[in-house]
């Protein structure tokens, strides 16, 4: 019996969507019956995780318990969670499952180690993501060199992230933003991006701005397609 | 408290994509927590409905009834199915449970005769959907008048949907069928067209040919985002 997937999701929802369609187009099959048996959750009451990580914000923990419970009892076998920031939690949502979680950090900071040997990686996330030193981390342990956004670029990238996807405002007016911020990092070092917060794959996907990118919702699609037993479409 | 939304997927994978994230884009929301809290079984293991309605292929009510247990005991508060065929079984699956379906069908009707008054619809649907005759009961009762595919074009929506869609085969070479199917459906009396499969509208979000099209899978997630006490973005 092949596995089950379950996303813990909401975080945001587009987010979410994005994932689960990255699965979907991602596994090699040929009919519906071909396809991962994958439970969602995409539960909108969660709080904002760089809200309760960096200014005392309500603790999103107790509502991703909640969807944990969900998936649970759906029978999923392993979770997976389509927000970076949101991994900050992981540990302690990990001690109260026996479920596995697999984690977009890792799986990212493999594909970039596998994909661009010894390239410098700029690492575009939220201020609650870069604060933890979560993918810093990831990174190291793969040694995967990196640049990190300064003050001004994550400020932009906050605003690119809460005021326009989450808003569900139009990307087009931030073409130039986007391509700006990309130039900047560039000329400190960074020879591709990863986009580190699940709200921007959704931007870099309909903004014509060449990368190269790594996108970790793509990768954790991959990581967890392989974990149920199936095959990752090339 | 606002309600919440079951969706009872896997009919097919992508189809269940598209409805998902049709929820989150026509949901009025300006941040993650304004959005509706979803629950998804997206169901591989469901038997091809065409298939048991036409050929004497494996009932696939007991794989929908796991589907549906699983929303249960999430909470849903409504149930949806991204797949027209699918509503062939509904009545034994709404017999099934307390928690009301909506039905994709009576929404994609309602949405025919305030749009299109005075206009003929062309139904494109699979040979299921068609042999059923779920639509024309639909779109009667709503006082809509129609046109039906004939053999030759039954064949090519078939083709379409199970071959190409289904099959995760590129679209773009089918422009020309796709075009022709539709001109064809135009001389015949038809106004405009019903997207009556849910693997339709991504083609037709994909293939640059210009309708007018009623989407069924956007006209189902405003029937839900209503359901819920949520406003639909215009």
């Amino acid at each position: 019996m092949k596995k089950t997937i379950g996303i813990l999701g909401g975080m945001g929802p587009l987010a979410t969507a994005d994932l689960y369609r990255k699965i979907v187009l991602l596994t090699k099959a040929s009919c519906d019956n071909d396809h991962i048996r994958v439970f969602i959750d995409s539960n909108s009451h969660i709080a904002d995780r760089t809200a309760a990580i960096l200014s005392g914000g309500a603790d999103p923990v107790p509502e991703m318990e909640s969807a944990l419970r969900n998936l649970e009892k759906c029978g999923a076998d392993c979770i997976i969670m389509p927000c970076n920031t949101a991994h900050f939690f992981l540990p302690k949502l990990q001690e109260k499952t026996k479920i596995p979680f697999i984690s977009m950090l890792e799986a990212t900071a493999k594909a970039c180690a596998k994909q661009y040997p010894g390239k410098t990686a700029a690492i575009l996330a939220t201020k609650g993501t870069l604060s933890t030193g979560l993918y810093e981390r990831a990174l190291e342990k793969e040694n995967v060199s990196f640049v990190l956004p300064d003050e001004a670029q994550r400020d932009m990238l906050m605003y690119l992230i809460y005021e326009v996807v989450k808003a569900s405002k139009p990307l087009e007016p931030e073409l130039e933003n986007w391509a700006a911020l990309l130039l900047q990092l560039r000329k400190a070092g960074a020879d591709y991006f990863i986009l580190g917060c699940t709200e921007l794959p959704i931007i870099a996907d309909t903004l014509p701005i060449v990368g190269p990118f790594i996108d970790p919702t793509a990768e954790l699609a991959k990581a967890a397609i392989r974990f149920c037993g199936y095959e990752v479409k090339e």
